[in-house]
């Protein structure tokens, strides 16, 4: 049986903009792969509705998990759990149990919680929450859709709510081969490999250092049998 | 008038297996907000020719310029100019300009231009060449779209080939206030500018220093005596 499969959305300006450099794609994307499962596309869009309400759908049909990440604070420019309800042609507005936890978070704090931070807790009808053992507000999942904070401490946070309850597959195994030679002289080699090895992935990737060319030759497959036989064939035909 | 519009494809299992963490969106990013064309979607997709063709198709639709990276070096697994030439419907092959190119490189460094490295003179029928002056095997323009490598260095470079040639709009200017509390106690006086300068984009980037939370203010917009006014209203409405 074949892994399920993923996609992400980054929501935000900050992204498009290039005044942040969003962490949270490789963050994830690493630990899908542990999990067994294939993050087959990204897509970073603005903090417009219709970008965001487009992006949530087409992702969560074509694929068995999304994930999203930003736009979820106290802030007027928060809007996703907004599009995320309108996505789905659900209600939304402050629900009790989101609330309460923001509530005993800032009754310890000693702050308000005034009608800014209240917007934290509008959570989408048949939404449930997902933990936020950094600053509580907390994310959800509605369907297929894991919507998470921006900040990559919360981010990475609310992943570790939310991977223990999805059902993975067969991680991703991999091995690297690093050659020092340019991609050109290898690639022959390579091909003949990926012929011999179809059930399995083999990247190419190049380097170069002190004005040499080399190439990390990526083996990435399910089965660690069969990635050592293909590693062990092309190390041989290497000549490493 | 408004900006011209812009979308990137980066090409590439090693962004989505969590191998490689990309750089070229980010700096592509910042390229772009200089220039005045706004960056309005990053679509990350595998080296697989439905997801490739499906995308390129879709995005080049969507907007004025179109920017790929990864996926045109000399092995198997590059398979984008094929990919691009499929979604455009034109015919590929090694193209005698780029050949040229490829074989005054070759017999400088002494190495031969086998057939992998003529992979890398493979032109779309139409598309004209976008000059690399780090590795020479040149990427391509064919309509909309600007096909680059993925390797940083030479996405750079290639970006800076092209950008000059493209017709830009108003720059997007951005002032930042820091702001030493949490976006919770200022989220309604942002409210208020945001509804006074609508012509603004106003966001807001929580960060905790120490334990204390505080939040940067962006104020982003093309006319910069209006950006001007609007940090300093709301440097006076939050007392800084």
């Amino acid at each position: 049986m074949s892994n399920p499969t993923a996609a992400m959305l980054v929501i935000g300006d900050e992204i498009l903009s290039g005044r942040t450099r969003d962490a949270n794609m490789y963050f994830l994307a690493g630990e899908l792969t542990k999990q067994g499962i294939d993050l087959k596309e990204v897509r970073v869009v603005s903090d417009d509705p219709v970008a965001i309400v487009t992006a949530v759908q087409a992702l969560a049909k074509a694929h068995d998990q999304v994930f999203t990440s930003g736009g979820i604070g106290p802030t007027h420019d928060d809007i996703t759990a907004d599009c995320i309800a309108r996505a789905f042609g659900v209600h939304i507005d402050v629900r009790a149990d989101a609330r309460a936890l923001l509530q005993a978070h800032y009754d310890k704090t000693g702050l308000e919680l005034n009608k800014a931070r209240l917007r934290m807790a509008r959570i989408p009808d048949g939404a449930s929450l997902i933990d936020n053992p950094v600053s509580t507000a907390p994310g959800f999942t509605i369907e297929n859709v894991h919507v998470m904070a921006g900040v990559p401490n919360i981010f990475q946070a609310m992943v570790a709510s939310v991977l223990p309850t999805l059902t993975g597959g067969a991680p991703l195994l991999s091995q690297t081969l690093r050659v020092n030679r340019g991609e050109g002289e290898i690639a022959e080699t390579l091909t003949a490999a990926a012929q011999a090895f179809e059930d399995l992935s083999i990247g190419c990737y190049p380097f170069q250092v002190n004005g040499a060319y080399g190439a990390n030759v990526v083996v990435r497959g399910t089965d660690g049998a069969r990635v050592d036989a293909a590693v062990t064939q092309l190390a041989k035909d290497l000549d490493l």
